[in-house]
Formats: C-alpha cells, structure tokens, sequence
C-alpha cells in the first residue's frame, strides 16, 4: 500500500513536530508544509527537506529570502491524504472550507473547538472512534494527558469524580512576547476552566472539574489530581499501573521540578528535548481515604505529537489502536526516558 | 494601666511590619528591635526611632556603621514585657530559654513548630485560647489566610473536608539569592503539604488535605479550594457572608492577577503595598454539588501582622476579640482596601 501523504499547514510549535514524528514512520510520509512567513522555521523546513508551500501573495518575500516554493497552500492541500493543521488556535477552522474542497482529510488542534471536526481525539481513550473519520481534532496537552491518565484510572478502578488544578505555563520558551514575568493569574476566574469540558468531548462520562492559573514559566504545565475512586486500589498498585503504559513516566523525586524534567530529557538526548509522555512523580501518588492524589507535568510543546500520528493512522484505517500506538512508540523512542 | 511593652527580635521581612503596626495601637508599645547585622533595616529601625538591641559581639559593627547601640539581646528581653519573635524559621525556638529566663512573655512565628508555644494562634479562630497565655505562636501566611476562611465558612456552612492547592511564591520581593526562576516545584512531592496538619493546629475539627507547590514569581501566594459543606449556600450567600468581615477582600475581576492586586494596594496608598486581607476573586466562587470552589490569594509579607497585634492583646488579656480585632482593624486602615 502506498504511503498515506500528509502536509502540514503551519510549521510552528506543533507542526515541525508533527513533520518529524511523520518522517519516521513507514505508513507515512510528509509532501509538504506551509508557512506564511521566512522566517528561521521556514529555513529549519527548507533543511530537513521539506517541500515549502505559502501563501500565493507571500512568495515574492520567500523568493527574496532565497527559499524555494513548491507551491501555494491550495496547491499543497492538492497533493495531500490528509492535512494536519497545526496553524494558531482559532485560525484552523478558517481553513475548513479549504479542506473540504480540496478532498483531503484534516486533523485539528486542541486550539480550535470540538465542532470544527465533530470529534475529538485522544489515542488512548478513543482510537477507535476515529477509525476512517474524515475530520478528527486532537485535543490540547492538558487534556491529552488528564484523558490518558483518566482513562487507565477509569478502566481499572472506576472514577467517580475528579477535581484537578492546572498550574500552566505562561508561554513557550521560544516566546518573547507574552507573560507574566511576575504574577499568578486565576485564568479563568469564574469557573470552571475550559480542560473538564475538553476532557467529556473525548471521555463524555468522566465527572470532572478544573480550575487553572497561569505563571511566570516556560517549561511545563503542572497538575495536581483528585481522583475519587470507586474501587480505591493501594498507592503502590496505582504505580505497578500506571507504569506499564510507555505514555506514562514515573519520575523519581530527585527530578524534583519542571527544571530538572527538562534537563532530565536533555540528557536523554531528546529531540528539542521534547517530553512526550505524561510525567507523574511516583512518591505523590498517594491514595487516602478513597481518593488518589497526585502531581503530574505536561510538556506542552510535546505531549500532542504521537496523538497526530496516531490519529492518521485511524483516520486511513492503516492499524488497530495497539499496533498504532506500538509504532508511534518505537518509532519515536516514547517510553525510554528513563 | 501602662502600655505593654513590645520587643521585636529580628527587624526583618515581619519584624519591622509588626513594629510599625504596634506603634499604631494606643495600648502597646514598641521599647527596641533586634538586628544583627548593621544593614539599611538596621537603618530603618534607627530612623523611625526604634531603639536598636544587637548580640554583644556585633557591637562595634553597627558603631563603625555610625548606628546608636542601646543594648544586647538580652538586656532588650529583660525590659520587655513581651518579645515578637520574628527571627528566621527555625532560629527563633533557639531564642526560648533566654525568654523564659528573661521573664517576658514570647510569640513566634509560623516559621517555628507548634510545640515551640503549645498554643498556635488566629484572631478570628482562637483569640480566646490565647488569653494570659506566657507563649504564642501565630501561624504562617498560608495557614492564616486558610484559618480566617474556614473558620467562617465552618461557623455558616459545616465544613466537612477541605482539598486545598497552594501556589507558592519562590521568594519575597526584596531576596535575590532565592528562585525558582523558571520551574513548578512540587514541594513536597510527598503528601500531603504541611499546611493542612498546620491549620489543624488552630482548628483541630476540620478535615483537610493540602498539596502545595513553589513558583516563578515574588509578589503573593495563591490557593484554590475545594470546601464539602453540610450545608451547601447559595454562592451569593457566601459573597454576603465574606464580604461582612473586614480581614476578608472580594476582589473583582478586573484585578485579573497578584500583579494587579499589588498595583491595587500601591495605588490605595497601602504602607510598603501590604495586603492584610485576604484577597477571595468575588467571582470564583462557585457552589456546585455541594462543593465550594474559589481562587484566594494572599500577600506572604502582610497577612499575620495584624494577628501578631492581637495575639498581645490577647496574652496580656487587654480586651476580648471582637474589640482586638477591630482596634487593630481600625488603627491599621484593614478592610479599607477598596
């Protein structure tokens, strides 16, 4: 069978991500990524090969800037089975129509909003679900972690009701623009914050709510979990779980913040140190009175990549959910961090 | 009658607050601080008048630093009749024999174990506990803003568990050497924080669970918590309830962050900024199946001074609670914030 064509609208923070995950697959391969300006992630494209695709009235400037142009965006969307659209949150669902016309399929971020596909996507919880769909939206990293790690609670021991708080990052590392600098935000104040909603529109059945701040970092978010159980396992079986989905990391204490998890991957030789798992530090999973509780850090920029290769994966049909995730997994190195 | 007599020992971050909030006070008076080294509090202190009291061997530094000595230690706890001990955690328990030889009465800090008194202290809560009492202890910044709140939401509602998250600031405004800069730090990884045992040391009844974290920023702390009542209210009840009590502040939510809290108090005029109310987002509060949810935030430098005030008057039985706590309000400008 041939290999499933995939392009890339936005080679940003996901989308030259995503181009790597694919480059590394068999079933898969990359034809091509849009970009709407030259800049160094345009020139990082051009090096790793791939073709460049813009906007029709941008090509003279991605002329001067002497990097070829394999055509425009419309050309590109062409080409391609499937357009995994990693533009900013909000602008995504302008390109629907696009997609639509062009005939190709297209996956979402979890920038943009469940209706824009219909259905939305984590690897885990819903492969399935996704099995030939033309449109898939993979939802953010906040809710791509609370789902894995919902899910495998759910399965084994019943959730009956989660309260968890989201400590998130401020902005990239490679964001000189946005904050704070110097200040917690209760973002949003009135609650909830929109991650339980996102959690229900993959695992519709989880009762949950989250409250979220933002602050003054960069590296990773962090959540704190209250997951009351139906059946309350000790801590330790909680640990002997979750620590045989290669998803999930359990991180000794000695990795002792978001900083030490970074340079813990960095070490690891990690593509821009990147975290595709879900890290859970072991010495917090504690359950007490019925109810476990535990810490957990998202790598924000990471933690959505092995769900898009997934996601094509079932949208064309090419595996079932434990062959897909195998081969994101080994491909990819997921699960040997440690 | 003579006004009490009040000794700080360590002119510092809550020392040379304290000192300033008992020379407001008509029944108590501030007769030296200590300081051991001859830095520019030590120069604050002398300019606002405050008799200077250093160790016998640090004598001739602060005489070289052109500073008036009045004394040692020693002799500055034999004239008082109380000693405010605001020496760094874990120093001031050192500082317990020269009290009881001194025959003064003392007060720590949070910073200190419980045992170090026997008797840990918040207005609101326990005022009358502390009543002729020889040793106090006021609780910390977190586990104040945590006593005031539950006390009043247990005195309406019941309180029957408590799952409360604390965002912590990684250092004060005014200490360079402390981070983090850049990293979410669960501390301590291991549950729970010790926190909720610390709020169990004022009120021993409530059930509560506390996870806490260290952060990126300077300005304040900031919680989020869970409250199971027996006695679920409306969350405008709740708004009515808090807003009657002056230590307590609704914040609206064009004050989106700690950082427009503290441009808030700066613009109210406030003495170095200090916020000694807890600040509780009006809108955050939300009642929903059964549970109390809210975001509170609370300045770290600010919050105990004026419990520090009551918690004299309560040891030299000088008035009942409700006339400390509105005396101190009152002298101090609390609850005057809006």
């Amino acid at each position: 069978m041939d290999k499933v064509k995939v392009a890339i609208n936005g080679y940003g923070t996901i989308g030259k991500r995503v181009a790597d995950a694919v480059s590394l697959q068999d079933d898969m391969e990359i034809i091509g990524v849009s970009k709407t300006r030259p800049n160094f992630e345009a020139k990082l494209a051009s090096k790793r090969g791939f073709s460049l695709y813009v906007p029709e009235d941008r090509i003279p400037a991605f002329e001067e800037a002497e990097l070829e142009v394999a055509g425009t965006i419309e050309d590109m969307c062409r080409e391609a089975d499937v357009v995994v659209d990693a533009t900013p949150g909000g602008i995504g669902v302008q390109y629907k129509e696009l997609y639509e016309r062009s005939g190709c399929k297209a996956i979402w971020q979890g920038g943009e909003k469940h209706d824009v596909a219909g259905f939305s996507f984590n690897a885990l919880s819903n492969y399935d679900g996704a099995l030939g769909r033309k449109f898939v939206r993979v939802v953010s990293c906040n809710t791509t972690a609370l789902c894995r790690l919902l899910y495998l609670l759910d399965k084994e021991y019943g959730v009956k009701k989660v309260r968890a708080v989201l400590m998130r990052r401020g902005a990239d590392p490679g964001d000189s623009k946005s904050g704070p600098i110097n200040a917690i935000i209760p973002n949003p104040i009135t609650l909830p914050s929109h991650h339980g909603p996102d959690v229900k529109t993959v695992l519709p059945h989880i009762n949950i709510t989250t409250l979220a701040a933002k602050l003054s970092t960069t590296l990773m978010h962090m959540h704190t979990l209250n997951v009351e159980l139906s059946s309350p396992p000790a801590s330790d079986d909680v640990r002997d779980m979750l620590s045989k989905e290669p998803r999930i990391f359990l991180a000794t204490s000695d990795l002792k913040s978001t900083a030490e998890l970074v340079e813990f991957a960095r070490d690891a030789d990690r593509p821009r140190y990147d975290i595709w798992e879900n890290i859970v530090w072991s010495d917090s999973i504690t359950v007490e009175d019925g109810e476990l509780y535990l810490f957990m850090a998202v790598h924000q920029e990471a933690i959505v990549i092995p769900e898009n290769v997934d996601a094509i994966r079932a949208m064309f049909e090419l595996s079932d959910k434990e062959g897909s995730m195998k081969k994101t997994n080994e491909s990819m190195g997921i699960g040997k961090l440690g």
